[in-house]
């Protein structure tokens, strides 16, 4: 937008000039990384001093970067991975339907790997001025969050295999207690050689589930053993060649507990090519509750992960960014369920 | 837009005043009705003809409504009738990929039904200056197209149950040739009692694929019995009730044909329950290939839709009309194409 004038734009450049963070926090006599959590919406602060940083604030007319008030675009990008998973759709349903509710349009998009110029997809959001970001995403590299911080955009992360620094809004489900539930209703039924497949061994969703079933495990005095666990990615192909090789063991185990429903499926191709049926030789437990799961033959017992609840929630964040409002919290983990269906039965007693 | 100064905006309405199609029109010694369709891109015009009013429109600086050249903002709509399926994500990476490409953003949304304002969501369009609406629906009526027209937005319908009027520009599948292969694929098997579910009686889409059923029968020499032809939503519950009713008769089908995969995800639940095995009780052909196809047991052999195809397609279209470029056609039907898994068997013989 340019000036209309010499004189207005003069004025606008010395009033923004004048209000730095480092002179509130001069005024204010706090730190300036004090007034920055202020300015961020970070719970961790003084109630007395976020009163009167924010009135500094309000007074010396700071415009927080990123937050735009006075120039709102109405539109909010979701980002996602990539676009080659149903579960994208639960999660783009929530975060439209916020959107909807908030007269704020979604436009969505993917990161590409291998992208000879990985930094694109930030100046292609910085290109259509957007009030804010969602991204939804495993594999938050350095420099992506680099990027992103240098684009000054209000951002919150959904779902993350790692959970992003502490001073990046995000959202996930409680990955330890879906673990645990899902094991404790195989060990309810009677399995105790139970297996588990979950996803790559460096994002922290799948070490949680896999101690959350660990810790089941262990609760029912049933020794872990490392050679029944195995690391893949999310989709049908790891389920398929992890489950093969769980299957293929001397001592197979009666019950695998898969880190996603595709995996799952994958599993119950393995299976099914080794002419196992499900639930009675090999019972299978999910993680997400794709609408798909309870439509497989058979349908399929998970632990249901609200990804349009989820979507929904990092909306609600995002909107609190873009307004100045602060967050009640900067990590949101929402609450997991057991779905029993009819690919979890007990055990065929072995004969002697 | 609002214009710098009383002289510029006199100035511009002049200009904009002076140059009507009907203007043009005269100019040009053709119709009004002629002009339009050069102006609109479509492709019953004589060369000769097409070519005069095209310079005429550029010497007269006729700007196109909606085309907006001069102030494009590097976004466009995808509208969905719902967000509730797995292939709303197919569609959208094929729209997605397109848009990368050519340095546009895509904002997603959803009619909702049962809206108290049904207008409410073109006004939406409207509030954050699209390019261009991709609208994909089975259920355009009357009132929300003339929404549409008055909101003067290039527009591409997406695989319309119902084709639009001509003057929209449409993206669809060839459902008829989809529907005779495979019926002809399951008579090559050897069955002759073959049911078939569809869409809805009033889309054109379920009216195409089951007459190439219907075509494909009867080249086989087999009598077409509308008893076994059942129409239901596109949905997972209307495969598993209308299947349920077909392997419910007296003389049931030895092979199925659903209008979706969903459909024959609900069909294979309907034979699960029954005790029967596909494909050696039963096959079934479905219609999509959404990627799950190949993962759930078995396999499903399906009439592969390239949704993702036909959303670069709608893109490539929505692309030419924004840049004012002639349209090759106003509506492109992409190709089916029979993947064969394992969902598909010769009968079993009769035991006589």
């Amino acid at each position: 937008m340019l000036p209309r004038s010499n004189a207005v734009s003069q004025a606008a450049r010395r009033d923004r000039g004048r209000t730095t963070l480092a002179a509130i926090a001069a005024e204010a006599g706090v730190s300036l990384p004090t007034v920055s959590k202020v300015v961020n919406g970070r719970q961790d602060v003084a109630p007395a001093t976020r009163a009167l940083v924010e009135r500094l604030l309000h007074e010396r007319r700071y415009t927080r970067a990123g937050i735009r008030r006075h120039r709102r675009s109405g539109l909010i990008d979701l980002v996602f991975n990539g676009l080659d998973s149903p579960w994208a759709v639960e999660i783009l349903r929530g975060v439209e339907e916020w959107a909807t509710g908030h007269s704020t349009a979604v436009a969505v998009s993917a990161v590409r790997h291998g992208n000879a110029r990985p930094a694109s997809w930030t100046s292609g959001l910085a290109s259509h001025d957007t009030d804010g970001v969602i991204l939804v995403t495993s594999e938050l590299t350095g420099s992506q969050l680099e990027q992103l911080r240098q684009a000054d955009i209000p951002l919150v992360v959904l779902d993350p295999g790692n959970p992003p620094p502490p001073d990046l809004p995000s959202v996930g489900a409680t990955n330890w207690a879906g673990g645990l539930a899902a094991t404790e209703h195989l060990l309810s039924l009677g399995h105790r050689r139970i297996g588990a497949i979950s996803g790559p061994a460096d994002y922290l969703c799948s070490r949680a589930r896999t101690d959350g079933y660990r810790s089941a495990l262990e609760r029912a005095g049933v020794r872990f053993d490392p050679e029944l666990v195995r690391n893949g990615d999310f989709q049908h192909e790891a389920g398929f060649a992890c489950g093969g090789e769980l299957l293929g063991l001397p001592e197979p185990p009666t019950a695998i507990f898969a880190g996603s429903d595709q995996q799952a499926f994958g599993l119950y191709e393995a299976a099914r090519q080794r002419g196992l049926r499900i639930p009675q030789d090999l019972s299978v437990v999910g993680f997400d509750d794709l609408p798909i799961s309870q439509w497989v033959p058979p349908p399929l017992t998970t632990v249901r992960q609200p990804l349009d609840e989820m979507g929904r929630a990092a909306g609600q964040m995002l909107g609190d960014l873009i307004e100045g409002r602060p967050l009640h919290s900067s990590r949101i983990e929402l609450f997991t369920e057991l779905i029993i269906r009819e690919s979890t039965a007990a055990p065929v007693p072995v004969s002697s």
